[in-house]
């Protein structure tokens, strides 16, 4: 399955003790000692989605988001596939609005239409954020409309919230619920300057995750309506996401979301220098620019191949990992990587990211030389 | 929420160090520091269902069903409705057959039907196993028969070896696909004495859970054809059940699956005598009798209330815990609870056992007779 020179890469990174970019590595044995030291002698399992445990953190999660009722969750796509098929089933219609990088349209296998029977509509285009016209521009009833924020698949971006307001209530006067895809909403605070329950209430229903910038082992919760919840709440047994206990991701979100969520302004500073740093170098760019998060995908104007084995050589060097893996962006001669900061780049000054990411670009292009592109 | 009798009689249960059933608490505290233990410090967390972990994992319970592929799920609702969504599609039919107190039936709020579909042709009754006649006055195509080994609401029963075979041979010759429900398949091994590769040999597909007998967090498995558990893999995702992390689940297996498999004969034996001490008590009967796996039903001929306030009585005096709550049987003046033995009781003496039921009995008795039944 693994070639020699992915072994030999894997084996290299394995090494790194500095990261560019999330929290830093996170083994399970450490991961789980340091949850056994977080949780009280005293605290009990939950038992299919009841006991103290699990409901403390709901009601701790649904007053951070404004919301009457929150359920955990083990998955991102189980709580948003059930929140919009509880939307069309009381609007009495199977369509529902996303943009064309929606999780559920790309990542889910089409679980919204094989399983709920729901009609995806694909609102914008891929790669920017959606705009009224394009909501302006969707025939026929509407059961909700989805908005990610901030969305992922384009940097991370987020409409301006007068846009946010006006999208909201163009959804609303068409009688359509409207849910947020909140995956990264904590990265959303900062851009908006808002508490977290002013964003969520211009929405029926939320979908929070807890397993990236906030940096739990998995889990995510649904909010909304009391009854809406208390449906969710089959559903999710439905699916097969009742688990007997989840304990182990309940007291991991709520470590790390008391941990994180305080830093995530400083996460969004330091997102703002790292960007300026790179931009001043030749062949970098970012996007968006300036980031509105704390992440933005960086565009290297180089060959995907040097630049890895330029990250590998400085790697076993300087054990620091800029990037673990480079995409293609479909522009010849130019990659992408998706970058969030977090606790990790605290171990990096602003003048050695801008020297590692200076040195493998030249590395890259030195390279470039005897490669047919 | 709870009532003040409740909470008295919780408190007095929580302050038990000595049990009757299962393996005794497992507060998540200890529970976690345990699994970090028993952990590799170089273990690398698994992504989106692939790495070394769970993957070794699934070799490994591969091996022991002798199954050629395996892919371990949060839960079982999960893991058997995608099982028998998959032999449907294969079938070319909607129809899936199983026993009237099937998991699918009672306990996952039809998404069988609701997610994906499937009628649910109930076989036999409530009260009895299933048989080779019960499968013959079933009309009409079938995609697949579900079989529970061994069958929980029952007590734990199980077909005689003969009559498993037969049930299969039916099902195949109806052109029928055969999935075993092995929640407690564990549990089974000692009854038909033989490796549980032979066993799971019967069927195109099998599940098996870690949580019950085993003692795990949570997790389960599917195991199947190559092909079979690819496409399960799929459904799994847009169940929502493809977590980026599973490892809690995998490694809580993983220990407790090596630790008490080889135990499950030594529970099975304790079971019998435990049956022989209870049944040897006036007002109480077990089902079946004798025993086929380190479960049974306990008949209590006497009222729910006293029984209760003289086991919250025993709890207090003695700091044992018989049962945690009594079930209606339907019948006037008799309660049962379910009681699997596992780890805990060895903790108690069969004369302990013994003498502890025979002073609630007499103790309920008494108060029983100012009691209006």
């Amino acid at each position: 399955m693994t070639s020699p020179e992915d072994a030999a890469r894997e084996e290299a990174f394995a090494r790194c003790d500095r990261f560019l970019f999330g929290h830093g590595p996170q083994r399970p044995r450490a991961v789980l000692a340091d949850l056994a030291e977080e949780t009280g002698p005293d605290e009990e399992p939950d038992l299919y989605g009841a006991g103290a445990l699990i409901e403390g953190f709901e009601r701790e999660v649904a007053a951070l988001l404004g919301k009457e009722a929150v359920v955990f969750m083990p998955s991102g796509t189980m709580a948003q596939q059930i929140a919009l098929r509880l939307w069309a089933d009381r609007r009495h219609s199977a369509t529902v609005a996303f943009h064309p990088t929606c999780h559920l349209e790309i990542h889910e296998q089409k679980g919204y239409a094989l399983l709920h029977g729901l009609h995806g509509h694909l609102v914008g285009e891929r790669s920017r954020l959606l705009t009224l016209d394009d909501l302006r521009a969707t025939p026929g009833p509407l059961a909700a409309l989805l908005l990610e924020l901030p969305q992922r698949e384009i940097g991370g971006q987020l409409p301006s919230w007068p846009d946010l307001e006006a999208q909201v209530a163009w959804a609303r006067e068409r009688g359509a619920a409207v849910h947020m895809d909140g995956a990264r909403l904590w990265e959303a605070g900062p851009f908006y300057d808002r508490p977290y329950a002013e964003i969520a209430a211009l929405f029926d229903s939320v979908y929070v995750s807890f397993y990236k910038g906030v940096g739990a082992i998995a889990g995510s919760v649904l909010a909304g309506p009391p009854d809406f919840i208390a449906e969710a709440r089959l559903w999710q047994r439905r699916h097969g996401g009742n688990l007997v206990q989840l304990y182990p991701y309940v007291l991991s979100a709520r470590a790390n979301l008391r941990r994180r969520l305080p830093r995530f302004p400083a996460y969004y500073e330091r997102t703002q220098a790292v960007a300026r740093v790179l931009t001043a170098i030749p062949g970098i760019t970012v996007k968006p620019d300036p980031p509105q998060t704390n992440m933005m995908h960086v565009y290297l104007h180089a060959v995907a191949e040097p630049l890895m084995e330029a990250s590998v050589a400085l790697a076993r060097a300087e054990r620091v990992l800029l990037f673990r893996r480079l995409l293609p962006t479909g522009v010849p001669g130019v990659v992408v990587f998706e970058l969030p900061i977090g606790d990790a780049a605290d171990a990096l000054t602003d003048d050695e990211i801008g020297a590692y990411f200076r040195q493998i670009m030249a590395t890259a292009g030195e390279t470039r030389e005897g490669v047919r592109i």
